[in-house]
């Protein structure tokens, strides 16, 4: 690009986001856990000599955390950035309250603890070395029109403004990072995420934010959702629901001088495990002995006939599951389907569960009758709206 | 007392405390009253010259104070420590989270920002000058039975111990200020405090704290609560309920060469004004052009008759309404019982209310009945328990 970097310092950094703090699996708290990775980030961090701590949004689960949570990332930034001496770069996510987590900023940034929850923030980039970093925040449209003053904004139309009012602020001899936390069009979602769907669009386009070196997403939680050159999603640092059972998850870190994201991955305290089996396998010592029995369990029971008190049984040897379903050897890929039944239509979603019920099909009278009914139920609440 | 302070610089300092940032009046918000009182505590900060702002406490009105409330707060803290750069010396009282209001603490520290909320912290005093602070944060007593290793400690025992070990730490060559937030034995309370009565016990004995050259106390929000000799209640910055209505509401100012405090008033955006008038009165331009009708009004009616939609007419001219009675001429401190009343027990509420409405005394039978039928009461909710 006609950039020139002789005898420039680079940078190296670290990209993580999507924390979620305080989540919870299934009703099981992973406090625990989430101390144990933020540990692991940490020790990566070092290990790798990186410069700085890139976190895309969304540190917390909800807008008002638990104690227990904001002690438990309180502890985290004080390790991180007054213990170690690292530098974060992080930003506000839709999950997060850009208001209760910005106590203290100005703090902060005294010792380098860059924590932007403001579009206003984003124009004026963090300078590190040789790249600049462009921290914006996750918004909502109506911060973006406010900003503008325009009255009609889209979500598009807002990034491609922000864009270019970061773009008068690029130094030529520098490389540019944008940190931000939006659903970028044409990526994979997964069933932990809360989707961002404002003004019936789908996503930022991906041109619209080429033009950075690297784009250092948060918000999808795999770090394979989107395959971009230049942009990547961290993904979350542990597996928040079972879609995400054989994912791996981990931090990229990445180098200025080329930019190309390199892999780290992280090992959970407690995994997510899918197993078929009978119940008498899995209440065997001989067999039970052999396993992590604190991971997540998820069984697919392959016994036909009625347990008694099968949940305590199964409790007393795997304290944490996440749930049980018989396959009954009629159809072994009952939890995938399971998985995909959210992403169905009403339509869909009722004629599968009928002929899963009754192993036919629907006639076509009771098709009709079926798409009368949701017809009804829709019109009915678009009067009530 | 045998100390000698030559050639030292003193200690000035600003005594305030019981902020309750995000606390309603009758329902009515107070942030705006709350924002223009702390702008004046920081005016007379600086016009006065003081070398650092104590704060005793309930700075939020609610362990999870809203986000407006967080916002206010922590502008004030920007505008007073980092804008100004006065030294903040401020505890956690029994309505703030301990753990929410430390979010950034080590940050603060690095500018004279001390938020002190855990017992431990309070052994070890803030040094300045000739001062030294000890701030001790408002606690549980099973706090300081882990603290201390005992299974049964009283309150009262608790902070003989903590004095004990503060001692330990006292300077013969410096003054000592201790900064807490409790119920001093033989203070006077008010309608908007919250009681903290633990294990029976009325307070802490004044005897406890007496060795100490200032105690700068929170909790309870009138500032004559207390009249010793070297402790203040700074009591609330504005008036929190009816009961307060003549109070006037300050900040003390001390200079340690002398440790003797000088109150300095604070004028209210909207004061709370209580007025005995007939309704024709109050809804007479003449008159009430005359008024300053967006304080908080309490109107004591001498009308007899019924007056229709009169709450709506008097708030389209008094926009913030705490209370209508009607005196009636029969009994014109009504307001002053009902104020009373809450201090009663059910006994005497129960005779009072029917003396109220007969204009008769009980009789013996009625006594005998009151007296069973509280008993049973009694007894069901003991059996419940």
């Amino acid at each position: 690009m006609g950039k020139t970097f002789l005898e420039v310092k680079t940078v190296r950094f670290l990209h993580t986001g999507d924390w979620h703090i305080g989540k919870k699996l299934h009703g099981y708290d992973l406090l625990s856990d989430q101390k144990q990775i933020l540990d692991q980030i940490l020790d990566i961090a070092i290990t790798q000599k990186v410069d700085a701590l890139v976190i895309a949004g969304d540190l917390y689960d909800r807008s008002v955390p638990s104690v227990e949570a904001c002690e438990l990332l309180n502890q985290a930034f004080i390790k991180i950035n007054l213990q170690n001496n690292l530098p974060i770069l992080a930003i506000s996510g839709n999950h997060d309250s850009a208001v209760r987590l910005r106590t203290g900023m100005p703090w902060y940034e005294q010792t380098n603890f860059h924590l932007y929850t403001d579009l206003k923030q984003s124009f004026t980039p963090i300078e590190m070395d040789d790249v600049q970093f462009f921290l914006l925040p996750y918004f909502e449209p109506i911060t973006a029109r406010v900003y503008f003053e325009e009255e009609k904004l889209s979500l598009q139309e807002a990034i491609k403004k922000i864009v270019e009012k970061m773009k008068q602020a690029f130094n030529p001899n520098k490389k540019q990072v944008l940190v931000t936390h939006f659903f970028v069009a044409g990526s994979t979602r997964c069933d932990s995420e809360t989707p961002i769907e404002v003004g019936g669009l789908n996503g930022i386009p991906y041109e619209l934010i080429q033009d950075f070196d690297y784009v250092a997403l948060g918000h999808l939680h795999s770090k394979n959702a989107l395959n971009a050159e230049n942009a990547r999603y961290s993904g979350s640092p542990l597996k928040f629901s079972l879609s995400e059972k054989d994912d791996s998850k981990g931090v990229w870190i990445l180098d200025s001088k080329n930019m190309v994201p390199e892999f780290h991955q992280l090992e959970p305290k407690r995994d997510i495990r899918v197993l078929q089996a009978s119940f008498e396998t899995l209440t065997d010592p001989d067999f039970y002995q052999q396993q992590e029995r604190t991971s997540f369990w998820y069984f697919q029971l392959t016994n036909r006939s009625v347990i008694t008190n099968m949940m305590n049984q199964l409790r007393a040897i795997y304290p944490n599951i996440l749930g049980v379903e018989r396959v009954n050897g009629r159809d072994q890929s009952n939890l995938l389907n399971k998985v995909k039944q959210r992403k169905k239509s009403p339509y869909q979603m009722l004629t599968s569960f009928f002929e899963e019920i009754t192993g036919d099909e629907l006639t076509e009278k009771q098709r009709s009758w079926l798409e009368q009914g949701l017809q009804q139920a829709i019109d009915t609440e678009r009067e009530e709206q």
